[in-house]
């Protein structure tokens, strides 16, 4: 029989190294037929957090069956578990420190495994390289059929980072922040389309402060407006992002991850 | 009934996002039989006349049936249309922004559709990231069999870049341009080897002339001559190079896109 | 009769031309069902040894019959030969230029072909992308059962890069260097278990010299210690590395490729 399911990779490995490929070698030396899709490889080091955002913003676009392969791992070869983790129709082989953060604000895992069971390991797996010696065989097995109980012992919890929330000010405007920031500069903030209707205005009327500028009025597409303007509107994955037209936000405003940003109606 | 057809990708979406995973995700729900290649993901945010020059480098080399998915496109959303051209046995799905222009120089299409029919969209499409919502849908529908007329209605004409043409003085010299720069600091110009027949110099007593420099002679590889000087030849693309032996001609030449360079015959 | 044989590509192609791209595409006409897994495109460019050992630290994680495509080659088009070689039980298709040396240290060719037969190659080959019009076609041929005997002649020799070994001092102290520096800053060095059996010290005790800095204690994971304190362990290729946990050990240590690092037992 053979498993032609997917198998996601997203990692803080980049191309500069061997790594990603041969965690798709040893995916191919256990099942041939695995679909392995590439979902980010670029991850800063470390940055568990936009792992998770990146990790939330695609995993729905994959198949029902999808097992979604997250390493960013600053703690591999320590105390941290690797879990699996389903939710919904996918499966998740993560490290558990938060990386499925964004999705568990909308979703509640079915089943959460511990994995323990060294059947599905590579033979004398490192303390230093989980990626080629737990995730990429555990999830090719996974791909073959076998199930979460198989891998290890069910627990009931995941740890979770702290994802800042907008708040509300007492004169009704959302402080939200910027929470991750695209190739294109598009700076991506934490504020939702629920959020801008609790402010009760139109979207037109909406304003918008970053730094010590202010852009008004909610766009449509990164082309409203004129060439080099900045201009607001939801992004792909339904969060509010500030932009440029034909240009880069992140240069303009010179934010970063974490600057704040207001949220009002115009006066 | 399984369909294996290739599907190639290039956009400016490059590696730092999963933009390009989410392409695929849907891709693989559509058809999990489409075999997926990326061409390129690195060209510059909104740099259609990169994309076109890499995507006329490449696309023959690809079997035929192979559908071309081409996504720099800073018009998304906007009034560009999204159209699949039909040229030799080479299905595009592209905007319509010039990032056929040099193919077009080359083929004429057999069949140009204006991409209307939301059947094969994801449903509610954004209008920020038609990569995920369009593109890759549709690519994968066309993989699936589904032909070009499904898609929309046919229109007669594709907007075109102005690719810049060599151009000859009265002494008969040829001024070209650089119109791309490789990894290795290679200066690929517009001038091809047309263009040095009508030079009616044999290779060998070629000149070029780069700024204040001048190369003598025709090369045929990049290890022609001494390590760490600058020689020229024909690239893979059959386009006049500018390359530095071991070294890098970018660096070299401190050149640039659209740095002129002079042809003539030795003297 | 379908192939489904791995081919794998290690190139310094880099990704923001479409030369990879280009290879697959030539792949997949020939043997549309060859599975091609990148191993990496991002050795800096004409960096022979970085590929070599970069092949070294991931050939032996595929399946049997893996067909290793290494396309670092400096000298493309000139003198050089490219080789069909037999190592266990894999091809590895790749210029006669030293980058299968650190395989060598360890395993003995089985075959060495000199690529002669052009047959296999694309029509016309270029002298200036053979990656396109030689290995890719090769690679191809040899995923459908082409064997090493019918791509050329049998040749004995191969040429090989000098890779530094760790020299002993008088006092008994391991003097070795670094050899390769990945993403996340980790200093790889020559330095393997068996030359630190060598110093007859108990892991523990072993102390290391970077520069001016001193660490003392063989640690297991790259979170042993302080967050941002420096630590030495053996990496998941076998070979000592110089780490800083949570941190990048290159920024920190200011070290670079050839930097000589000393093993002592701790006095």
């Amino acid at each position: 029989m053979r498993h032609f399911s997917i198998i996601t990779l997203l990692t803080d490995f980049g191309h500069q190294d061997a790594y990603v490929g041969i965690m798709k070698g040893v995916i191919a030396g256990i099942n041939p037929c695995a679909h392995i899709i590439d979902i980010c490889h670029e991850i800063p080091p470390q940055d568990v957090f936009q792992g998770a955002y990146l990790l939330y913003t695609s995993y729905k676009y994959f198949p029902k069956g999808t097992i979604h392969t997250a390493v960013v791992d600053p703690g591999v070869g320590g105390k941290r578990d690797i879990v699996c983790v389903k939710i919904r129709d996918y499966f998740f082989l993560v490290p558990n420190n938060g990386i499925l953060s964004f999705i568990l604000q909308e979703e509640a895992p079915e089943e959460i495994v511990r994995i323990t069971n060294t059947t599905y390991f590579l033979r004398k797996p490192s303390r230093t390289f989980h990626g080629r010696d737990v995730f990429a065989p555990v999830a090719a097995y996974v791909s073959c059929g076998i199930k979460p109980q198989q891998l290890g012992t069910h627990i009931q919890q995941l740890n979770k980072l702290d994802i800042p929330e907008p708040t509300r000010t007492k004169m009704g405007h959302i402080i939200g922040q910027i929470i991750s920031i695209d190739r294109f500069g598009n700076l991506i903030t934490n504020i939702t389309k629920k959020h801008i209707w609790d402010l009760k205005t139109a979207g037109k009327h909406l304003e918008v402060t970053l730094g010590k500028r202010k852009i008004t009025g909610l766009s449509n597409t990164y082309v409203d407006g004129k060439t080099g303007k900045p201009l607001i509107l939801f992004g792909s994955a339904g969060f509010l992002e500030v932009s440029v037209n034909q240009g880069n936000a992140q240069k303009y405003f010179k934010a970063g991850r974490g600057s704040k940003i207001t949220a009002s109606p115009d006066k």
